[in-house]
């Protein structure tokens, strides 16, 4: 088989170099990357290319100060975006009836497509590319930074430039853990501490264990990176968004 | 730049030769595919790799019995799982606190991604793929005949096969209409009848509107593919499903 390694040895870039990136290559890579699968072929989302030194700085505390925002000449914000084609649609005497949970989950997995298949073309392009986990807890004011209007939510930031030094490259469970025959065969105790074994004795994450003074890797994870109390949190604030933008959920 | 005609020319495939298809290459597809991002590396997606005709046979009425999923070798199943890891902490002495719209947002964005990956080496290696865009609608039917058991939700179709025949090659908007610099320009009629001019000239479009006795396009996406009751009819059984799947969202 073709270029499994490639896809097997990528890995997020944090750090970039100072090469310039070309405002119009992105644009380039975008349009390939486009013409990834999309539902019904409506292309509900946008991106926006962010350069702008003033523009990355207003960013950056809705990401956490996460170092890439600053330091990748490039920011991207996908976002699902409803509105352009509720516009054509209202331009044509058709009443678009997408303010509806379906219409939400078709956009953000088409957007999250999108999204992928850039960073793909980017890596091929000898581009480094991190994802900014965020962009879900504090769309509001990514939202304003970026003018975005009604119907349109950002749901994914990924920094792009060149990549500068070595990178970590993330283990990953074995293949077998995340891949069913068939069917679903559910797991038993020793399958589950067999799968996560490598991950709970790689060196890195020992150095989490201990920095947090946890006792297992797994509380890095719930009490750390990902508590209950935050995720809820950040959880209204999306929901009350996504509301504010006309996406209703059933109740 | 490398490789943009490959992304730009791709398209979805809909029919398929007789050519077996290993279900060992595509296990080593996704391992390869399951080293794209994902969130704190946690892993949260699950695929079910089904070939046994009666499976298939099975699942064909869930996705409205479009031909892609009998005429197809293999269907995966791409689903959010956060049961491996939520197993994983219980063993840990963790409690994860994931039962909410955070974690649902995150682990739907990393399915679609690994999904799209996946996708992204079946082509390279010579493969035609299909997303069926129902798995969101009869997911409970899904998750029965595949055994998912709680907190493994369904959310991604792929169809598998090598070609057959041509394939209808679909038009993408203008790349200037889902691409914004630095921040988010709105449009004007004139732009919005400008992007979509080509699509509604397209032959095929056409013979849409014309076989639905609509006036535009946009009511063939309004009125027959997307009408709003179906939209919402699926929404509340999908959502109701998530809750059955102890993923609770704010209201």
């Amino acid at each position: 088989m073709k270029k499994l390694d490639f896809f097997s040895n990528r890995h997020t870039v944090r750090s970039y170099n100072n090469s310039p990136l070309d405002i119009e290559d992105i644009e380039k890579m975008l349009e390939a990357a486009a013409h990834a699968p999309n539902t019904g072929n409506m292309q509900w989302y946008s991106v926006i290319i962010t350069t702008e030194p003033e523009l990355r700085q207003a960013l950056a505390p809705t990401h956490f100060n996460q170092l890439s925002v600053m330091e990748a000449p490039a920011i991207l914000t996908f976002c699902i975006d409803l509105r352009r084609f509720e516009h054509w649609c209202r331009l044509n005497n058709a009443v678009p009836g997408f303010e509806n949970f379906q219409s939400f989950i078709a956009a953000i997995i088409d957007t999250s497509i999108v999204a992928q298949q850039f960073c793909t073309i980017a890596e091929i392009n000898g581009l480094g590319t991190c994802y900014l986990g965020t962009t879900a807890y504090n769309a509001p004011d990514i939202a304003r930074i970026l003018n975005l209007p009604e119907r349109v939510v950002p749901v994914i930031t990924v920094a792009v430039g060149y990549p500068m030094g070595e990178s970590y490259h993330a283990h990953r469970l074995p293949v077998k853990s995340i891949v069913h025959r068939q069917q679903f065969h559910d797991y038993s105790d020793e399958d589950i501490r067999d799968m996560y074994r490598e991950q709970e004795e790689d060196e890195l994450m020992q150095r989490f264990v201990k920095d947090n003074n946890k006792e297992s890797l797994a509380q890095v994870f719930t009490d750390v990176r990902y508590p209950r109390e935050s995720s809820e949190y950040f959880s209204k604030i999306y929901y009350d968004f996504l509301k504010d933008n006309r996406f209703f959920f059933p109740e």
